[in-house]
């Protein structure tokens, strides 16, 4: 019982669009439990896209298909399937009262449109409430189900939810649900967790799977369930488990990131934090203020990319940046600590490094990054990270962004 | 003559990641001329990749995967694909020291690695230089090229513009050129656009097409050619009358940016700016220093979420604060001026915003956004905007930092 992602669109080929109707429908079937193996992308051209089907058929019960249901003669989804399975198409007159309904006042509908009206005899219209393009709802055999969608996300995903799940479970598809949870961690390389967890990982229900991504390191569980209370009931032992092993770095699940992390523990507490940034040039501010109602913790910073702006609006010690230059320990822990006193708050984030390409000496390499950290009590510390500065200015930022929302959280973490 | 891209991962089967690597190098093959009429997505089961690789092994003749290559057990492409065309493993010792080198400083590899370094005898190592996982350019049997790719987006477009396009140029694959100009507009919607340059979007070559994203509007001019000379030829009349037409809503081409515009500009006149931010927390500092060398025209700003740093760094009046609001033309006017003034720039920028979902009231609904400019000689501009807050807060930081960065770029061209 298992489904088949079809997308028919030249443009895909062409790397026009991205495939967004694919994650969208993977999701949703991976939440109902329909297991699905393969995704297939393929042009408007009927001899490929019969090709197509014939594989899939032989391998799903199940095919969606998204794309080549519009009025242009490029669009072919509909036509190809019925010559595939050697159904005559017939016109239906409710597709051509809709389409004249919805093009009304667009100035009447033309004869392209009505195209869209021919679907093969034995399908049942999947209706379209927003756009022009009807979809449909097709067994043209025994044990295979066909359902088309257009390619337009907006379009299918209503169809999706209002037409095509009620009518799935109503057939007995997605009877078991599939539940993930995503555990998220910083600061510790894909192999290492894989080894420290190595015997989540080799349990067969739930399933563990490591995967690194953007600099950060996640395990997935993913179990098989009734519903989503026994999946959770399945999954919450596993994630003790691995919390327990693994300890501060992981620093949360599914939806978190460093920045909601860090927002929470400073909403718990009643704190705020203030930033001072040379190299990331304000990304740690627009990190912290992606959340909603993030004035509750954040003050606001000063992004003191020139050195006269460290001295002028942070009072950085001019000769501290004279000897030991801007990116170093003594002048991260000096814009950590101006910060955190000019802008009146609780803790102060500072990050001063080399983001390159330019700006590296013999004993500073881009990708050098002090961070520092202003605590409540006054007291300043300071990491140094040394970043791959072969990867690139936009990484050696990302990171360092990331790096220091990571050393706050610590921070945040062990002293309570 | 034809490409197949096979994208290995089951996190792309639960729709965990959007598959922006069959995207990009759709995009490449096409730029190359490699004609590909089929995309495959497969998850991390051998037997299901074999049967993945029957079928594109009989219509296509170069196979390009990605994922699959990572350290952990179920990594699984490079195995596969040997033990499908029968081929032995064998170690790579330049694998091993380079991935020696790579964790020297991480505390060394991990046992797991070490599979990193299997590759089919036969087969070239495809090397990356930013991760840990090589590719591999492989010829299992005459007239089938097998080139592999690690799935994380960066390493995988490094490898592929480094090592495999001149590898695959210099084996005859890619003769014909297709190329495309794209020109950036801001400031003015998609039919708007289309109208003016109507005349040129009716031409066959070459062919303009206009779309729009991120609040962008572009035109894409796109030939065929031999080469680049012979495409560029073709292009720049077009874009010539193009640019006559719509004039300053126009503001670059290909890989520019309304950052880069606005950073070419300071440049060439030698001039520097400041920003001030509020809604944006950062975000346009952040913008404004993407690009290597940004030091030269930016000297930092001032993140002024919380009143009290208005007033505190930036010298807003607390009357005009507790009069007009901080979502006003008077605050972001004082905050413009303020920036130049205390981090002694040329000019100064600055954004006051409802980004919502909270902070609406009846008379300033979440969109409100005021941009300041203030200019070398003392004047100060302030512009309104009502952005479309049912898009979220995203979208609303988004927009303010583009349109910030379009009405400095606007000032710097009338006042030269």
């Amino acid at each position: 019982m298992s489904a088949e992602i079809i997308c028919v669109g030249t443009e895909l080929l062409l790397g026009e669009i991205l495939n967004s109707n694919a994650q969208f429908l993977a999701q949703q079937l991976a939440s109902l439990g329909i297991p699905h193996y393969y995704q297939t992308v393929v042009g408007d051209n009927p001899t490929r896209i019969k090709k197509v089907v014939a594989i899939a058929c032989d391998r799903a019960r199940l095919l969606i298909f998204t794309g080549g249901l519009g009025p242009t003669p490029d669009d072919l989804t509909t036509e190809t399937l019925a010559d595939f399975f050697q159904a005559p198409l017939e016109e239906r007159p409710e597709i051509i009262a809709d389409l004249e309904r919805k093009y009304a006042h667009r100035g009447g509908f033309s004869p392209s449109n009505r195209k869209q009206a021919l679907l093969p005899v034995g399908a049942q219209i999947l209706p379209n409430p927003i756009g022009s393009a009807p979809g449909m709802i097709w067994q043209p055999r025994t044990g295979l189900l066909i359902l088309t969608f257009p390619g337009v996300p907006a379009e299918m995903k209503q169809m999706w939810q209002e037409t095509a799940v009620p009518f799935l479970r109503s057939q007995g598809w997605g009877k078991e649900v599939i539940y993930s949870r995503v555990l998220r961690f910083w600061g510790i390389p894909e192999s290492v967790l894989a080894e420290k967890v190595a015997v989540q990982i080799a349990r067969e229900h739930p399933t563990v799977a490591p995967y690194a991504g953007n600099g950060e390191t996640r395990l997935r569980i993913t179990v098989r369930a009734k519903d989503e209370a026994e999946a959770q009931q399945l999954i919450q032992p596993v994630e003790a488990e691995i919390r327990q092993i693994v300890g501060l770095d992981c620093y949360g699940a599914d939806e978190d990131t460093l920045a909601s992390a860090v927002a929470h523990l400073l909403q718990e507490r009643h704190q705020t934090v203030a930033v001072a940034e040379s190299c990331t040039g304000g990304g740690l501010g627009e990190m912290l203020t992606r959340l909603p109602g993030s004035s509750l913790y954040f003050k606001g910073g000063v992004i003191a990319y020139a050195n006269e702006v460290k001295v002028n609006l942070l009072g950085v010690n001019p000769q501290d940046l004279e000897q030991e230059g801007a990116v170093s320990a003594v002048v991260a822990a000096e814009m950590a600590l101006g910060v955190k006193t000019r802008l009146a708050s609780d803790w102060g984030v500072s990050i001063t490094g080399i983001a390159g390409p330019g700006g590296a000496t013999l004993t500073k390499p881009v990708g050098l990054v002090y961070i520092g950290v202003a605590l409540p009590n006054g007291e300043v510390i300071t990491r140094e990270f040394r970043l791959s500065g072969q990867r690139g200015r936009d990484w050696v930022r990302h990171l360092s962004v990331m790096n220091a929302l990571d050393v706050l959280r610590r921070q945040l973490l062990v002293n309570p």
